[in-house]
């Protein structure tokens, strides 16, 4: 059988990996039935340093063209960004009927109904198992593995950095600024953190899911999306103390209301599975309703795992296996109904920093009452007579909507000093 | 496009689930792109009562005439066992040129090779998700979505009933026969359960897993299997006591003198992912080069699950979406060299019974620095002079063939008063 030839626009971290990866002929050869072979590659500087064996690729000086030229039949994108030349590049591809593999989750939040349309009117897959949760199979685990079953809900932690950072903050009782200092030294944080830590990342991985999971179009703006910048140690701590671990989740739960889609900090049980998972791992649980709970953990990021998930896809297109880019075929794809997180069912912790003085709690809970909240423990430890001390509270199960209102009138008691911090509560 | 018409052998609670999920047609309209139809069914006892809506499923009374029939185009196996009428059928169905859908492990695990071959050369795929694992895609993982990986190493909990069984033995503190008793009468053990507890059914699983994985032919004589029924409940204190869980384990290794297959109770660190999975839940994580480590975790039994992973493989086979049958074209498949447990290196715990006198920890600890084996801890608890009491140590890594020269030389100490019991130690 002829060779698959590709054309590989990006060299960095991941383009580098791919190259590796598809370096391993006679194991590609094997599992593709035919060989892969890197043709042509592109990348915004030519002659950068990099150690990596080319072969007998050519260098093509565009995205644009790669995607275009008539000696590749598959186009890798690893460029990253919504729109701009990543999006052109992509487009063009599919419009000369060239499959497509792509990391790039941020174009797939924003523009995946419209390429998914494009890809199917030309015959053509997109496939983006390196968009998600770096090397954990997923997407194919969703679309293909569980395709028997209505997704109920799926759950996950797709950003490594602020697992991470979360994960060092629980180790060491140190606080965020401090953690994320590191994080950057180390490399595990870009420059400009915003994108991991206040959850956008994470609410484009989750938006791309959603669709594949439920056959919607993607509904990234109906994500409701909180990171993590007001973690405080004192959280970690007293969720330590609660029997929960605190993660930034992406969840995605279908309701008689519609679809939910959240991203914000979560404190889950001890013993939840996903709570096992550390470090810079990703993990998601998708809840099925045939099969019940699968989790899947793993690297989410760097060169090996991305690329792993990047060489998947190309097999895939070697070997013509083609699915629907989200599970269903496009022209089925539904609107996606959103669920607004003001009607989330659950449970609340809330920390309130507080003057230390007489009947201050009173007016909390006579707040929480009103609202029609019920209160499950209430925590006050050191004493400071008219300084500020934390009280740190949880609920029992209440709508979203009653709790903010509570929120918004225990913030405005004179005797709150600080702006309070609610996490959720999620009993997977 | 023309729907695919399912033939169906078996009616039990798997077939019962495939029954119930090929009836959700709209969603798999969209994931199959086709109707996937029961078109005929076939059970041993027709007559019993089932609560099961077949629709317009005709009866066919013979498994190999329903493999055959010209009205079927995919043939789905859930009939059981290594040889007589399952392996007939699968045969005439892949002589037939139809697609085959089985759960079968032990038949697989007997004649992996060959039904492989015989798919190949007639052009048909052989398609197992439900063998192993359960709801779990691990096949689809492994061969698909793991593909750019050379793997190293993997290992799982495969047989819920035995992950039952330890973890109930471990809440309650009771004994192994207690356990089983319990389980039995609760419908997760079998009247018989040495198939489970002896380890036969995970090493069918462990090496068709193999197979998968490193791409040979499968070499279900070369799994080295022991079962649970000597973990005592002191076992499991102790183990608690090291910070480790005891869970019944394949694992397939790639060394330098082969393929590692072994079947056995492992102690596991408290914090390996995979010790996280706990009663029927099975496991599998998956060392690959590329990849690194990727963990799956889902229910391994059961009516829903299992017919998940069937309908998933039906799914594929509607949509043409072929890939060989251990990731590798049939006649790729290398032979497995074994690799001799003998050659494990690791550490150990060793259970002993010995009679409280002076002078028998002096004569164990001789037999292992004569064999080379280096003690890491050593616990005596009570005293009961000149009776039996435990002893329990553990070792740091060795070479198996060691241990074993210890453990004999131990054994035959007068004061040992029991068989020992030998545990191995994997540190994931």
């Amino acid at each position: 059988m002829s060779p698959l030839r590709v054309g590989l626009a990006g060299l960095g971290v991941v383009g580098g990996g791919v190259v590796r990866a598809l370096a391993e002929r006679e194991r590609l050869q094997g599992r593709a039935g035919r060989a892969v072979v890197l043709t042509a590659v592109t990348a915004r500087d030519r002659n950068k340093a990099r150690d990596l064996d080319l072969g007998n690729a050519r260098w093509e000086s565009d995205p644009v063209a790669l995607a275009k030229a008539p000696d590749i039949d598959v186009f890798v994108e690893l460029i990253g960004g919504s729109d701009g030349v990543a999006k052109d590049a992509v487009e063009a591809a599919l419009a000369a009927k060239k499959p497509v593999v792509t990391a790039n989750k941020a174009l797939l939040a924003k523009h995946g109904a419209h390429l998914a349309r494009l890809a199917e009117s030309n015959g053509v897959q997109l496939a983006y198992e390196a968009a998600v949760a770096g090397g954990i199979p997923i997407v194919k685990g969703l679309r293909e593995g569980l395709a028997a079953n209505g997704v109920r809900e799926l759950h996950g932690i797709l950003n490594g950095t602020c697992n991470y950072i979360l994960t060092a903050m629980r180790e060491s009782g140190r606080d965020f600024a401090d953690i994320l200092a590191e994080a950057q030294a180390l490399g595990y944080a870009e420059a400009d953190p915003s994108f991991d830590i206040d959850g956008i990342d994470t609410a484009h991985k989750l938006a791309v899911l959603t669709a594949a999971a439920f056959g919607t179009e993607v509904g990234f703006d109906h994500v409701h999306v909180e990171g993590i910048r007001h973690i405080a140690a004192i959280d970690i701590e007293y969720a330590q103390e609660l029997g929960f671990r605190i993660k930034l989740l992406g969840i995605a739960r279908l309701t008689d209301h519609g679809i939910e889609q959240r991203v914000h900090p979560c404190m889950v049980p001890i013993t939840a599975p996903i709570a096992a998972a550390e470090g810079v791992f990703n993990a998601v649980v998708v809840d099925g309703d045939f099969v019940d709970k699968v989790l899947f953990v793993g690297r989410g990021a760097g060169a090996g795992p991305t690329a792993s998930a990047v060489v998947a896809d190309l097999v895939d297109v070697a070997r013509g296996r083609v699915t629907p880019t989200f599970g269903v075929p496009a022209e089925q794809l539904k609107k996606l109904t959103p669920a607004s997180i003001a009607r989330r069912v659950g449970a609340y912790y809330l920390r309130l920093t507080v003057l230390d003085r007489p009947g201050v709690i009173a007016d909390v809970a006579a707040a929480l009452r009103d609202a029609g909240v019920s209160l499950e423990s209430l925590l006050q430890r050191g004493r400071a007579p008219g300084e500020g001390v934390p009280v740190v509270l949880t609920t029992h199960e209440t709508e979203e909507s009653r709790m903010t209102g509570a929120v918004s009138r225990i913030a405005a008691l004179e005797s709150v000093v600080e702006p309070p911090r609610l996490i959720r509560i999620e009993q997977f």
